[in-house]
């Protein structure tokens, strides 16, 4: 079902496309001269909207404009939307002026459209704490505007990076009744990432016919089996979004009943996407060389369940060992019991890939190291924690810590 | 007031010595070869004995044995408290077999010091998970229990390091009334410190006379503020233990009454000796090249300042930026930002050393990044937030994440 976008697409093939959404992307010279570096989706008339946004209370002044149009969202279908995100600086903890900036950009950009300013959303990611060159985005505003495409999607997806090595994208098409409708998703982000959003911008489009309502309720779901499910470095930034658009152009009948059957396949999609972008991004961390996936199933509820699964997927011990590749299983019982979650020792049973680790409150009798070992070379690694005790489960992503991160961050003003 | 032991002493200055204490170190192969890994506490009859415990749920079967001991605590003033410790070796996640191993061990202690088995405690630190050889210890019990000197803190310092890369050991005099009265502590940790105790072991000492209900009292208290205000990789251990002991030898009245006025002294002076233990571990925190102490002030409450400071102090990207000696403030407000606690952006004022980094929501006015930078090439750095909101303060410490911590926990298995 789910497509990933090869990281270097060849020029022959076709460019995604979305139906009612066209994209365009240059260079504002904001932090970086040699990339684009600000992008603009616009989205016909009929669309709908969707949002979910960090839980930082540092958050950035594009975060607070845009929130307040989802928060106070009403449905009216005379007019387009516009999103427009920029990566070198993240507009965060920049007082007054920083929402200044907003305000005469949206001005600007909804002026140029001839559309109201509350269907005009921003996003922005990058250093926090500068004052945000708005002067330079409002002057090539028309020129980004002249630039929309239905082809430049790609070139979106380039101008959000930061730290990222390779852009993100992804897309598929589903079968709703008799109607084939498209999901395409772009997403940015490889640090200052952990629950509650992270460093991390993601612009979700399809061209299902779906109400705001039902579409919002999806898109907080699945933002929490995936985008919220992943780790980095347990850091959470002050610039993090989702939104989640349906332009509306198939022509089917709206999705807007609780009831309507339909939904379990979009919602599937739809968090099958957001998914595969999250997992990338996760890939795409800062330093990393593994991707983790750790399972934790048999806890007291789902959310101890979670807890215990981020404690050990943020465990800077654990990190260093997968990094190592050393099958060191003591540092994942340190980060179960540093936790605070209820557990019983004896119960716990630990897996590594298909090695059974732990039984009974110590190493397993069968316990085999060499096998374990040549497991955690691989780059996809899975870690599975029973605790035996209830029907609590929870999974979620992250990777290991690396001289890189160090680096990376040491040395990077992000 | 503080006195700090120089790291390597000369041979003709006289070793530290408190009277009622004899110790006794060696080596047992338990890992190591080449140095001592066991050593041996002993506290003369009329001694009273206080201690705190790591609160992971995956805590050692010598944590369990030694904190039943203290939480069952029974004055009696015929018997001596003996306190073995062990490094190379946490007997932790060893299911029963670990639990026996503790008990064959307290069996042949107590059986050769002929004292009870509730008068002898155990300690261990090391790699989780592997069976502790208890039979090597148990060999060499005559020979350790002969080796009791005044002497030889020192060498018990020694015995207990694991990755530590050199002992702690401080010690002061302070005056009670007209009593002369002496403490000395020892400790090991430097990696899987977080609050709540750490791979953290400490052993304090004082020849006052003080009733085991106020010494557990101010031993809690003490730890409150130093051993569970550090920080060097927020991860918890399994292992932890503070053990305090008073051995009566001064010819003072006791002190038993919380109204004594001399508490306040002695308090102090434990919470002094506890600190500079403290310190010593995050300075010599695994990696680590700095000491930074967080100060949150003007918080909504003493617990949510407390919060706050330590989501700066773990924060990965504040960690990496400080051992890149760069002031990316953006960071601090991203890690206040993620801490959940109740803050206004406009109120929160951050000083780095004597400078001023924001105000109003923003960079301050006469933010100087020159004079700033300067200041964070220091080995010893003070970070303080005043969220401007109310009362609550804290102070914890933590260190920088450099790629020697990476090093460290890819190779060594602790």
């Amino acid at each position: 079902m789910g497509f990933r976008m090869k990281k270097s697409k060849k020029s022959n093939e076709d460019p995604i496309k979305l139906s009612g959404a066209t994209f365009s992307a240059l260079c504002a010279e904001i932090k970086y001269k040699d990339r684009a570096d600000l992008m603009l989706i616009y989205l016909d008339v009929g669309s709908t909207l969707a949002g979910v946004f960090t839980k930082s209370s540092t958050q950035s002044a594009s975060v607070k404009w845009s929130r307040k149009i989802i928060e106070n969202y009403r449905n009216r279908d005379d007019e387009p939307y516009a999103i427009l995100v920029n990566s070198g600086n993240a507009n965060a903890f920049t007082g007054q002026k920083g929402h200044d900036s907003v305000q005469y950009i949206m001005e600007s950009l909804s002026g140029a459209l001839g559309i109201s300013r509350e269907s005009v959303l921003m996003a922005s990611t990058g250093v926090i704490g500068e004052d945000l060159p708005y002067k330079k985005i409002i002057a090539v505003i028309p020129k980004l505007i002249r630039g929309l495409s239905l082809k430049k999607i790609e070139a979106c997806s380039r101008a959000i990076m930061t730290t990222d090595t390779y852009p993100k994208l992804c897309h598929k098409k589903i079968k709703l009744n008799d109607d084939i409708v498209t999901i395409v998703g772009l997403a940015k982000g490889s640090g200052m990432i952990a629950p509650n959003m992270a460093t991390m911008l993601a612009f979700i489009m399809t061209d299902a016919k779906i109400s705001q309502e039902i579409l919002q309720k999806l898109t907080r779901s699945s933002c929490e089996k995936t985008f919220n499910s992943i780790t980095v470095d347990s850091d959470t930034s002050t610039s993090d979004m989702v939104l989640v658009a349906a332009t509306s152009k198939v022509n089917m009948s709206t999705i807007e009943k609780n009831s309507d059957h339909r939904i379990k396949n979009f919602s599937d999609a739809l968090e099958s996407i957001m998914k595969d972008l999250a997992l990338e991004i996760v890939r795409d961390g800062e330093g990393a060389s593994k991707l983790v996936e750790y399972q934790v199933v048999g806890a007291m509820s789902d959310s101890s369940a979670r807890k215990i699964a981020f404690s050990i997927a943020n465990s800077p011990l654990v990190k260093t060992a997968i990094a190592g590749e050393d099958p060191n299983w003591g540092r994942i019982v340190m980060a179960i019991g540093k936790s605070g979650e209820r557990i019983e020792q004896e119960r716990i049973v630990i897996h590594i890939g298909q090695n059974i680790i732990t039984q009974q409150g110590r190493v397993a009798v069968n316990y085999d190291e060499e096998s374990t070992k040549k497991y955690m070379r691989k780059t996809d690694l899975n870690i599975k924690v029973d605790i035996g005790l209830g029907n609590g489960e929870s999974r979620v992503w992250g990777c290991d810590f690396t001289k890189k991160y160090i680096e990376i961050n040491a040395d990077y003003r992000s």
